[in-house]
């Protein structure tokens, strides 16, 4: 149970498996604060399996949480969050992904703008990502590198963070910061 | 070590990686309690490969471990184990693969019908599993799947167990009870 | 922060994902002793990928640092290693890999002639290796019968190690022994 008398923590980065509950997790640190809440969506609906998990995820947030889509511009809608306001950003896998699939995007420019952001926020922001990392080496270049990007960002948002948490079979462990 | 002046959790969750040491801690667990105990195995020797493996796993377990099968009706052979027996099941991903395989199979109901027996189970019961959604997206969409569904029961199990352990390279991780 | 009149663990294995920055964590532990430091790189350059990755590797390792390359023969060059002079063997992963890759290596042997060698070493000697056994069962039968191998090979070595730890997003859980 968090401390009421204890100032939320300005920036969270949740991590974990597929189907870990990372987001349950993520969705109950929020709404542990004063609302209303900012939710920062950043799937991209490619096809109906995306689509079924998106759909899945809106309906566990009616107000007061507030859905805004960014797919592709993330750094700027985390800028202009309202300062106090508790936002969600779940999660930073699909906007990587988003960002590595787009042939015109400077992707070192824009994780550089994206840590740039979450250390400049007034939060509390907190960070959804998958952890990919445990796995056999990828046969597939592109997954390779994805892996390498999403393990380069999470060290980098870690190291700023306030509380870092890796989430197993919906439990959280504490790397980083209070539980 | 256990104190021996306290009662056994109920249900115990232990998850780990391959070759993570996940069953001979499971077994552990089941063996500093008084014998006999029940070994539920759930393996469906589909190939020489699987066959080996469970033959090295049977060798780990002479008397007074009591070995039976449950590929399939494992709720059942949950619901059946005397009162104050201990109960170790080797593993739930095996069972879960068997399930997803049967075509004819109604997997919700089966899922369903197994963390309802857990629920009901009398204890102490040892429940060993695959934790397999930390790495990259899986092409095939079978192991997509499977990964969702092992993902989901992980997280029921977790948050009816009295005891949630993660296993690294032999080592014990608790995420949830007492060590 | 280590403590200075603490004496450093004799051994430590070094367990993370891809990119978890577990080599930067080993060389912290290293580099918190009294250089010189001897770095064992295990890599072979197989292609340029690969090339890349030792070569940002090395490049983080100026002087006091030594480097050497034990790509086949890790047991003699641990054996070989002064006493008291830090060790840092990375990594485990790409030895094991190397081993696999050789058809005319006894690969039991030289599994068994690595775990003895860590055993003798008078350290203080610090194993990185890739934790790879968090994922689906990968399809190829060769990448299977690695992660089988990798799995054992952790086990061993925790078992003799004074302090296990695993990294997340460049932070450290310790499994075994004092942070």
């Amino acid at each position: 149970m968090p401390d009421p008398d204890r100032a939320a923590p300005r920036l969270t980065l949740v991590l974990g498996g597929a189907r870990s509950g990372k987001s349950r997790y993520a969705e109950g640190l929020i709404e542990a604060l004063p609302g209303p809440w900012l939710y920062v969506a950043t799937a991209q609906a490619w096809d109906d399996e995306m689509r079924a998990r998106i759909d899945a995820h809106r309906a566990r947030r009616p107000p007061p949480w507030e859905t805004v889509d960014a797919p592709r511009d993330l750094p700027a809608m985390i800028g202009r969050a309202p300062a106090g306001r508790p936002v969600l950003v779940d999660c930073l896998t699909l906007w990587l992904t988003n960002a590595m699939l787009d042939d015109d995007a400077d992707l070192a420019a824009e994780v550089e703008a994206l840590v740039g952001s979450c250390r400049a926020a007034a939060g509390p922001l907190v960070l959804v990502s998958n952890e990919v990392g445990f796995g056999i080496v990828p046969e597939n270049a592109l997954a390779r590198r994805f892996r390498d990007e999403a393990g380069r960002l999470h060290q980098c948002l870690a190291a700023i963070a306030d509380r870092v948490v890796l989430v197993v079979a919906g439990l959280p462990m504490t790397l980083k910061g209070d539980t």
